[in-house]
């Protein structure tokens, strides 16, 4: 059976962006399996693309490949790669997209996808996912090995870590994702870098005693904001509060029982949260 | 070859909440077939989602995996269930979102999910689609018998009856649905409840004679109108003119030929709609 | 293993039309592979679903089957109609959708889907899509020659040629669509009357001397605006620069680098063009 293929873009669902990719890709492998992450990251919005991923493939089985094109800079140098780290494959183009889960991966391979067998005969200007990661993903899916689409390199282009400052008295972070429900997901969280003994120090949830968290936002609609402790599920809350909860992929999220903690907050993707600490 | 799983959620297609559902079943069961019926119910709108359900069901293969999610409930005390009913399997939180679909199927057997080998070794507090409903769907796709899941139970949850109240001049009910195009699709229907008798009575379709129809809004930008009579398809109307008719599903939909009748009228889902009926 | 079918619609994401076709069609047809291209068509623009199938179909598998529904005369004496053109398959109302597929592909045989055995056997006035289209398109998949579907027919519905007049000064065109990065696609392009010699000496891409683009939009928010030369690339422009390129599909195309030209401008899906071309 042919690995997955998994997809995660900024085409949206309005355009035949991703159907057409996905014409390519079963042009090449007929056999190949395809499941969206999701096309609706902001539009060019790396930074969110890279978080979102770090929080899925480790849901995916092994040897899935993941196909994953935030691409502003389509048609410049940037170049296209495709990396083998821990039991995945990723094709990505070389804009930092894959920064956080190969911060959590053992080292990887990553290789330019320079060679021209594995693309579109005729590669645009302007639409790469379908002319040069589409077809890389397909050659990947049929057991073409990583090594034969060009040369590894060694300086692949890294985002910086999301904002994350910890101090005695205070957590400063930054709004990563805002999800449908308005649910406001802030990098205060088990990065590879911040030890969950740090979060569990600072953030206890379903502790009693008041723990102050402050969201500050750029917005001018916005006006700070004290939650009162950390709560373990949305259903704790009385409907209509805005709560604090460490969710699902363990980061420190603002939400509203059964409404929007981005609309009540004014907030946005990349705004500035801070964790206020104060004692009993 | 595997069941087919049928996805209905209010999970939205902005965030990876769908993707990582879909790579925890295929990494559970790799021949699994996947098909989306929607994600985009109103974010814990659990009876329109159990509308939507009851309309699509019956399209789907014998055997078809119904996994429904709209979960306001999620990480609380309320339940996880499996149910067969008919030549279905349904898995769904214990919220009554399978109120409509099991109205009108033979007698169900129903379930609580607790067998924990059957779920994510680590249960979240807030994404259970992930952690428990995805996986039940899975397993029961592999063959799992559903008495393995957990043991029967005779007390799930059920919701109330859409309003749908019928006297000699008027039935009234309520607007279940707005669907894409703004056409608000009413209770007033084939449910169990009613007989198609009393609905052919009431709403002859394509009959000439004055037959008045009001609907009536809870929103302040809304006018009290008028239709007059049942028209059989949308195209039997001019552009731009509101008609009623009975839709696809057989409920009454108030419809704007080439136009949206929700914006026209100002409804929305939840709001009462009143047929009257007048005699030539 | 089945030919794919690919879907193209304006039935949106929202309710659970999409799903039901899908049911439908893996009943009839369980080995059946299926693809989205889009289902987010305006509502009932017919000539823009024309254009995003004339710019998606090329790049699927041979014997692909297309099944195309924007379908503003539902329930009408429209017909349902299925094509064998070039190496495809096509189910669409006979409305004019595959004008511009068809008008480059070489002549196609016409059949209307007339056999009530290919067919749900209840047919709604309201959702051919269910009970016509989708399952002519599961009958081809499993093999059913098209031949079998009813008659051939020599009139099918043809759209106008989208609006392009090229003079010695200018070239006037239409906005055919706009995609989610706000991209304005003009039918100043490849179509089959006009040569792409014509294309390339008016529209020189990365070409130095001034070439002045002029976008004239119905919409009182626009301003005529003067755009210098054609670029190549998005990222060959500043950060929020107006750009005009010759896209991905070979139409002009009015841009912002890192923005959106429609918002910019203010135009609609629809409103006029003019390219004009003044010597240095």
């Amino acid at each position: 059976m042919a690995p997955l293929i998994a997809l995660l873009t900024d085409f949206g669902l309005d355009d035949s962006y991703v159907g057409v990719m996905k014409g390519v890709i079963l042009g090449i492998n007929p056999e190949a399996r395809l499941i969206d992450i999701t096309h609706r990251i902001q539009p060019q919005n790396v930074q969110q693309a890279a978080f979102v991923l770090l929080n899925a493939y480790r849901y995916f089985p092994v040897d899935t490949i993941f196909l994953t094109i935030v691409d502003p800079g389509v048609g410049s140098k940037r170049r296209p790669i495709g990396v083998r780290a821990g039991s995945y494959y990723f094709i990505a183009p070389d804009n930092g997209l894959l920064t956080y889960a190969l911060a959590e991966l053992p080292p990887a391979t990553v290789v330019e996808l320079s060679n021209a067998a594995m693309r579109e005969t005729a590669v645009s200007a302007t639409f790469h996912g379908r002319d040069v990661f589409a077809p890389a993903a397909a050659h990947l899916s049929s057991g073409a090995p990583l090594l034969d689409f060009g040369q590894v390199i060694g300086d692949a282009v890294m985002l910086p870590k999301p904002k994350l400052q910890i101090t005695e008295s205070q957590i400063h972070g930054e709004v990563m994702h805002i999800d449908r429900f308005g649910n406001v997901i802030t990098s205060i969280g088990p990065f590879n870098w911040v030890s969950s003994e740090q979060l569990t120090m600072y953030a206890r949830p379903g502790v009693a005693e008041p723990v102050h968290l402050r969201a500050s936002a750029s917005s001018v609609t916005y006006a700070d904001v004290s939650v009162i402790g950390i709560r373990r599920t949305y259903s704790e809350a009385d409907r209509g509060q805005l709560v604090a909860i460490i969710a699902s992929d363990r980061y420190l999220e603002l939400a509203v029982n059964q409404g929007s903690a981005a609309e009540r907050l004014g907030v946005s993707i990349g705004d500035p949260v801070t964790l206020q600490i104060e004692q009993g």
